[in-house]
């Protein structure tokens, strides 16, 4: 299909914009001052993560009562999403469809491109203008960065756009992670997310989600970070030196341990061995020092909060899961409570719900 | 499954009925006057057009607002469809799956033949059978030529039939495709289809949609056809016999360009190389002088309007997509329209659409 | 995975507890003395039963008019539903994703286990818990023996479980079969399972539903079984044993025909090849003697009633279909009723059908 896009001089076009810098393309993916496409976790400001945060709040506490679920399940009655998902992803993809179900939404399922007119020689283009053709909303994973966004700048040169959410393009973007993660800590710290030390455990020079929730660390006061890795896999020069442009103080070790007693939070996450450049490459890593063990439980605080992104290997003891303090299945479910309050932003209807 | 089958006496009268002229055999798929399986162009006369079209642009406008398209979506609630598609598409599937869904309908899927029970040894029979004890239509597309048809006939001889929709058999059916392609010509030119000159082009040998059109133009006065084709892939003799006994003139041509200026419409079609009977046998023919350029936009009239099928690969250049004459987009979202209108339509609820 | 499981003292927790009798671990599946999971047969109760196949026909009665329907679809519409068929199936998966549209739920499906996190090395218990995350109930077929038990077991010691229902677990349980097979011979007999005979006939041995109806046949009175397969597979001698510690008594044969002219009811089951031990054990036994053919319509009795848990590949002559006394096609959509009939009283809403 290359070959028919790069004649275009549309084409041409995307290249160049594609290339801007995200504060000088921001504006093309709103609409009245509110986001339309959800595509970077850049989009996503103090401002707006506090309107979605009360939205989910507000969701939850309507939906414990069989009315307030109906009512809320009769607001977006009459709109159609499309789940478009060309890798594996069981969490991300139940967790938006669900949440399509809880705002009432009728949904459309492609999960395999297999299944699709790629085969027939479709263009991406094309493949992605037919979905806008019976659908509202486009959420949309797949494993070529930049891709959800293409989708979205496609779609609002044409006459009859459609709101696009970026459901993880790659290694580059997976906003609704980072919005899971940041109302976790919101939720757990009670609102008071200021002050707090976070540290971040494991692949993190390839982990999407430590970077974006790095990125998000702006929008609060007095965050210190502790990073805990293997050296081959520290957390890249870019978000440190953002880091230290919003005078958010940092660390570096590979001593998980020493940075334990001072957490507020433990971020753990999985090495990313399917990102691996050269074969094997993750193989070499000893991993094992960057697992949170059962006796680590002991080490840090009360109030301490462990987090992880999941799917897990062995990174978290199964043990600790008993503990009140390890908060990722709840983390889990944050995600399906988001992500219905973005497409209830999306939609214009956050309003309704109070 | 075969062995089974053919010992069975039953199994006899069905190639018997099977090879009946169509006109002999439409009573039987149709109750109290109205269509009941859907499975032939054949059975779209102008009077069913009309009601069809009716209800199409009926949907659309109440639709538009909440209340309507909450009204419409309980009309259906209490119906289920399965929509059981044995062949890769993504168009019609999704196309139909939504249709069901502006309707109210449940729906159940089957995408792929390897997650169904004829993995255990079951007969098709059986299979389609068993279909019909959960849902209350069946909307099917197979590779086989006349498998709808035999659906509805195994069905409508049980004493529990439910309505089959043909959304594709093989290279010999697909009455859905008809239909939108009709309408997109009646919406398109504001209900005057007489008198227009309709230009057909590419693969008119094995392409299913031109023979379906050419058919349908019986309906309608004053109408003339120019195929352009490859002379490898020029429309079939029984198509052009068709055309003489209905006093419809008709010309052929390789040269594109030629017809260009005095058409209404021009229908494009790819090369259906899936089709080829000799490996490769698609590859020697040069497609390129049956391809719709940019250039070309400067010699159709501007009334003149550009429709394909869809998925395209480059008989239509994407930079044609911005001008208001390519209507394929609109076709492709008419499909939907008019497929939630034949539901409406079987089921028998079109009254309460107003 | 299962390294990080052998570690864990809960894992050894685990097999201990599935050692267990099934009368010792009954309770840990109850809730306020009603059925939470649905895992077993043996958790069928003759009381349960009537109360279940009380829910079943009013179902069916109150969604015969579409104002019916729609209310019984509002009962649980705010409830969510998770199929999760790791193995392929059509009937069952359909019947239940069917019977939760009755019941107007929202569903979930993951119908491959390719799709799933656990292809990213994330453990089963990890996987179904983030199922638990996002829906109300998880209804899940699986090739394992004791899978859905596990995944139970699990959800139970957690703060947030949902109810299971086996929808089949490798050779040992499919509860919801015997359910709608039990169900098919309610309906049939007009309530009076009393004093009937029942013929079971082909792969008694690993046949899951045999087994189960056999167990469920200690409900009634005065029931005699006439067991009726090849030498290779006679029905179990555990089954044999729990039939005379119940006093039901039962006869083996291979003579088929010797059998048919005094029973009430025919079971008809398949071969079980996919259950070889040995490839191609199946094949060496002949199995035509285990047919029902067409001419044995005139043996069996005028009262008598045909049932097959389907699929079948040749063991009943597709011309039985026709006659009234072939039920196969009925107990099929039996299935669908029953299991929402059970979905209501899991989620305790049975008096809300009248």
């Amino acid at each position: 299909m290359e070959k028919t896009l790069t004649k275009n001089e549309s084409e041409q076009n995307w290249e160049e914009f594609f290339k801007l810098d995200l504060n000088e393309k921001m504006d093309f993916y709103e609409r009245e001052g509110k986001i339309y496409d959800c595509l970077f976790a850049q989009q996503l400001s103090k401002k707006l993560l506090d309107v979605l945060f009360d939205i989910a709040d507000k969701l939850r506490k309507i939906t414990k009562e069989k009315e307030g679920a109906d009512y809320i399940a009769s607001l977006l009655s009459h709109k159609r999403a499309m789940l478009y998902f060309v890798q594996p992803s069981t969490r991300t993809f139940l967790s938006f469809l669900n949440a399509c179900h809880i705002m009432g939404m009728k949904t459309s399922e492609i999960r395999d491109s297999s299944t699709s007119s790629e085969v027939k020689g479709e263009s991406h283009d094309d493949t992605v203008r037919t979905f806008s053709s019976y659908v509202d909303i486009i959420i949309m994973r797949h494993p070529k960065p930049g891709s959800a966004e293409r989708t979205a700048w496609l779609l609002n040169k044409t006459n009859r756009p459609v709101p696009v959410i970026n459901a993880g393009s790659g290694k580059d973007q997976h906003p609704t992670q980072a919005l899971l993660d940041i109302y976790t800590l919101h939720r757990q710290f009670n609102g008071n997310i200021d002050g707090k030390r976070i540290v971040m455990v494991g692949d993190l020079k390839r982990g999407r989600t430590v970077r974006s929730l790095s990125y998000l660390m702006k929008n609060y006061k007095d965050i210190s970070i502790d990073f805990v890795s293997p050296k081959e896999f520290k957390m890249e020069r870019d978000i440190l030196d953002f880091l230290k442009n919003h005078n958010i103080p940092y660390t570096e070790t590979e001593d998980f341990a020493s940075v334990m007693p001072q957490a507020d939070a433990v971020y753990m996450t999985r090495i990313q061995d399917e990102h691996d450049n050269i074969s094997g490459e993750s193989k070499k890593v000893d991993y094992s020092p960057f697992y949170f063990k059962e006796e680590h439980l002991k080490i840090i605080k009360p109030s301490c909060i462990l987090l992880h992104p999941l799917p897990r290997r062995f990174e978290i003891d199964a043990q600790a899961d008993k503990d009140e303090r390890a908060v990722y299945w709840r983390q889990e479910r944050n995600g399906m409570w988001i992500r219905a309050a973005l497409m209830a932003y999306i939609f214009g209807i956050e309003k309704k719900i109070k």
